[in-house]
């Protein structure tokens, strides 16, 4: 019945206003059968780097051909490219080439890439001509509903463009040394207050930390130490009493702090980003 | 394979109780093949005046056909009357008649309103005999629901009442004195702490401003002036340095306020409605 | 054409961030046909009562056989089962039994429950292996979407255990004594600030309390008096002033109290659970 790919939108609209409803009436009507599905919304506004974690985060438990539509767009009507991304594993991405692209690129791999041809692929009417400001409606939209319902296929999104060329983000790497593993803080679980390191659980237990065990965490915001305490490191929050820390590894095989039925950014005043290292020794 | 209209759904509920979900339910029971559509949702509560404006903003970008559900409905189980209303350009509004279709009403056309006959229209069961607080679920989605299934006719909504009966909310008009524009901010974009005026585009040209001059904004607010600066006027946001005010026109080609990567809203602590007077002038 | 039946999610997630995204990519992985709908999201965290409630609140306006996956899990990970529950009047619902099955097992009744079993209906792969703190992704969802499917019979979920041992928070009764109708305060409408009662209206009824009547109403957080004085009870909150307190009777025939166009809960900084005590009197 469904054989038109889903497209999923992920934006930092919000549902409190009209703009997600006119982005989804233009679906619509460039093809009433095709199926929407929200992947996240309010997004950190003008966050591209968020944008390219959620995208990493969710896009491959989708089933292939999968249309993702990413909107976090601060250079919305200025010379930024709009485009959309082939993955290596079978999925596309439309979205302003602004960085929102940086993770998929990295770890899943882009296939190939073509910038949206606006004077086909764009939506023309009196009430969009002259608008600059909503391409998630007049173009990001429009065109991944042409590419599902099959009116345009992927070559004629646009010219495609070398891969080497789309706008990527500084990736942070943790490092190991004698046992004790730094890495950053680089993304949150706004929900929870949990906050994900960049260190993969595999390189973590290379260096002997194992579940049950209190491991020592020292983190630093731009140097300065703010947090020193020996955690437990287990496999779930449950295993730590009430609203104290835990070390885990998260849904992504990533190694994560949170505070058991409470909130680690809360609690400690922590956030993420470059400034925010942290240190795991025994 | 859709060739049931769509049901839009917005209102001042919200996704983190169980009102959305209700309605939702009655609306699959009576026909499981309906397709549902958010809106907006957590529009500012009771505030019949941005129910109406999103209706506005969002319904045209829909397939014609398409059956908009409003649910902000302050006067609920009071006097207000329960209606449909067929517009002009091709939709269905199933709305509490309570200025919520003043904007439709005005820019669309509103070609015939009925009453919804709640002796039919209603669902009545022993989880909803005695309910007067929820006609989301028990009336105008359950209403819409028979329409857009195909077991009522528009006809069979209700009786038809005069379109001039329909309650109206004060539309301000702009006005051009010597080159300057005056008009109020009527609406705000919450997520983006954006304000949009009452002025179209188009009169704003004719008074000869142009994309990359600086205009002088003043605003007032109960007539006591809050702001008097020259600002950028452009095409969007990313002409602007960040944290800089910038007039644009936006989504739905009216002139409008922003502050780049910011709030406009938080940075001058500026709001919407009647009080909120502006003045551009060269 | 929908002949599977609708899966309908309820979690303490939110789509600010990626996890919702990857719950539903899963599901539609294994059957891109099945229908997801939103019931709730952005409960309160690790808030088991919240979930039975909200499942009590709507889970039978659903068509029949409808699939309704809720996932508050503050133990997961831990030795709580996860199951799948087929309700007296005809629905399932999939959740970890911690609680959230309290007001269906009461007030719906529980035909036969299930464990799920891990070993078949869990996802494994390499990118959830070692995954112990998303169920909502890798397991709750997941084998939902395979009983929706037809992929597993309700039989092939796992073992059946007795409906005796699940787990149950206390359920409140109200009491009457001489006229007076004792409760408390059970939970609240977040939106709109309304405080709902575990009193039914028809024992309200019955002790001769009528709509228009001015009823006494004290309040007590702790055996502390918070609040005595006559509010008017009547069907609607359009009926009392603006900003003046009102009982009526909410979509669940339960009393309740509210502000009319504004918020109980502020306005008298009052809030759920069984420390909160109310009392009606003539």
């Amino acid at each position: 019945m469904q054989n038109k790919p889903i497209l999923v939108f992920q934006t930092d609209f919000t549902y409190k206003e009209g703009a997600v409803s006119s982005m989804y009436g233009v679906v619509k009507t460039v093809d009433s059968s095709l199926e929407i599905m929200d992947g996240s919304h309010e997004l950190p506004q003008f966050d591209t780097w968020s944008a390219s974690y959620r995208l990493f985060q969710s896009l491959d438990f989708w089933p292939k051909g999968t249309i993702y539509v990413s909107v976090v767009d601060p250079g919305v009507g200025t010379a930024r490219k709009a485009c959309v991304a082939k993955t290596s594993n079978g999925y596309y991405v439309v979205t302003p080439d602004n960085g929102s692209l940086t993770h998929v690129k990295r770890f899943m791999g882009i296939e190939e890439v073509r910038e949206i041809d606006e004077t086909v692929n764009r939506l023309h009417n009196k009430k969009t001509e002259g608008v600059a400001i909503f391409h998630g409606r007049d173009l990001f939209g429009y065109c991944a509903a042409r590419l599902a319902s099959g009116i345009i296929s992927f070559e004629q999104v646009g010219p495609a463009y070398p891969v080497e060329e789309i706008k990527e983000h500084t990736i942070h790497e943790p490092t190991v040394e004698g046992g004790s593993v730094k890495g950053i803080f680089e993304i949150d679980d706004p929900n929870f207050g949990n906050l994900w390191t960049n260190i993969p659980l595999k390189l973590f237990q290379e260096q002997g930390f194992k579940y049950g065990e209190r491991v020592r965490l020292r983190i630093f915001n731009k140097d300065v130490q703010v947090f020193d305490e020996k955690v437990l490191f287990h496999q779930s929050f449950g295993f730590a009493e009430e609203n104290e820390p835990i070390i885990y590894n998260n849904e992504l095989l990533r190694i994560a702090l949170a505070v058991s039925r409470g909130s680690f950014k809360k609690q400690y005043n922590a956030g993420f980003g470059p400034d925010w290292t942290v240190e795991f020794s025994h």
